[in-house]
């Protein structure tokens, strides 16, 4: 059994869709962050960072418990533990960690900052949102552009990549960013969308 | 032989240093990225999201030549390839996938976005300066707290996951973040400033 302490996030959805993919049971504990519950104590002893997602794995690693942070290195683990989702081939496995690289170093950091400086920051700053606003839209441009030459982010296999990417498009009104300039996004993210597993995903962590 | 395509920058430099630590032949190929030239036709065809580092690996997969973008993809291949600096205990597995995900996702964006908005942006914006500033010295804390319990970031073995992190390090000033608070990060950072193959890498990218 897998513990996930999450919120609807997009970094938090990840796990869950994944997990439901796998069919792995999951107990889903709610942190919520807008009222600065990865703050606590208790959580912090979880996480130190003081973020979510958060796993704790009662099944780990020689049958003893394992607590796994950031999103990342949870959808690593959770792929290698079950065997699924990271290509066996060597060429598609780089790409998937290329694009898993891309949303956890680039698109997730980029379409946070420009949702925090267009919608929560407590004054407008307009050199802030100039800039992230527009590192947004360029990240996108350049997803759009793998999608363009490939199916799904690692190649013909569905992977770790799409599902980690997921959450940040899921949530792209956050970061004012849209499919106009990304009609493969667009095609990538319906067939997403339809996945019954994504379905029971968002239902399962309140999004 | 693997040619890497770079600058002296923090992110750049983890690439030659585990091909230092490797023994690996590589060739220099320098990118100055303070004249644009990660933004020409000739490196957005390496790289369409026109970021340094890239490798090609004229022996990848098949024989064949392989382009790998995304400096922690390419530090994850390399370590795959050549079968060293990943650990094999799967408990220390999950702790260098969880600060390799850290550094690429938190601290390293963190101290970017810092020394932007303290020594690179045209205006002083001190809402954004406050922000990227704190959050950089919040994850040198996290950092810290995790270098007080363990030797290495994945815990008794030098990996992948140290030295993807020592270029946001050794650029530190960049960010305006020190040791004042992080005497064991000062430790690790001794440790590795004191092994050849970083000293080779960055004579060899010029830093």
């Amino acid at each position: 059994m897998i513990e996930l302490y999450a919120f609807a996030t997009p970094n938090s959805v990840k796990v869950p869709v994944l997990l439901e993919e796998l069919g792995a049971p999951y107990e889903f504990h709610q942190v919520n962050v807008r009222a600065g519950e990865q703050k606590t104590p208790e959580h912090l002893a979880r996480n130190p960072n003081g973020k979510v997602p958060v796993i704790v794995d009662r099944d780990g690693p020689g049958g003893e418990p394992l607590t796994v942070v950031e999103s990342g290195a949870i959808m690593v683990y959770l792929a290698e533990k079950f065997g699924r989702f990271i290509p066996a081939d060597p060429v598609a496995r780089v790409r998937c960690f290329e694009w898993l690289m891309f949303q956890a170093a680039g698109l997730g950091p980029m379409f946070g900052q420009s949702g925090y400086f267009l919608k929560l920051a407590p004054e407008k700053v307009p050199a802030a949102i100039d800039r992230f606003h527009a590192e947004a839209k360029r990240n996108m441009r350049v997803l759009d552009g793998r999608l363009a030459e490939a199916e799904w982010l690692a190649g013909d296999e569905y992977s770790i990549a799409d599902m980690a990417t997921f959450g940040w498009i899921w949530r792209r009104a956050f970061a004012e960013v849209d499919f106009s300039e990304a009609p493969n996004v667009e095609r990538w993210f319906g067939a997403m969308e339809a996945r019954p597993a994504i379905g029971r995903a968002i239902a399962a962590i309140g999004g």
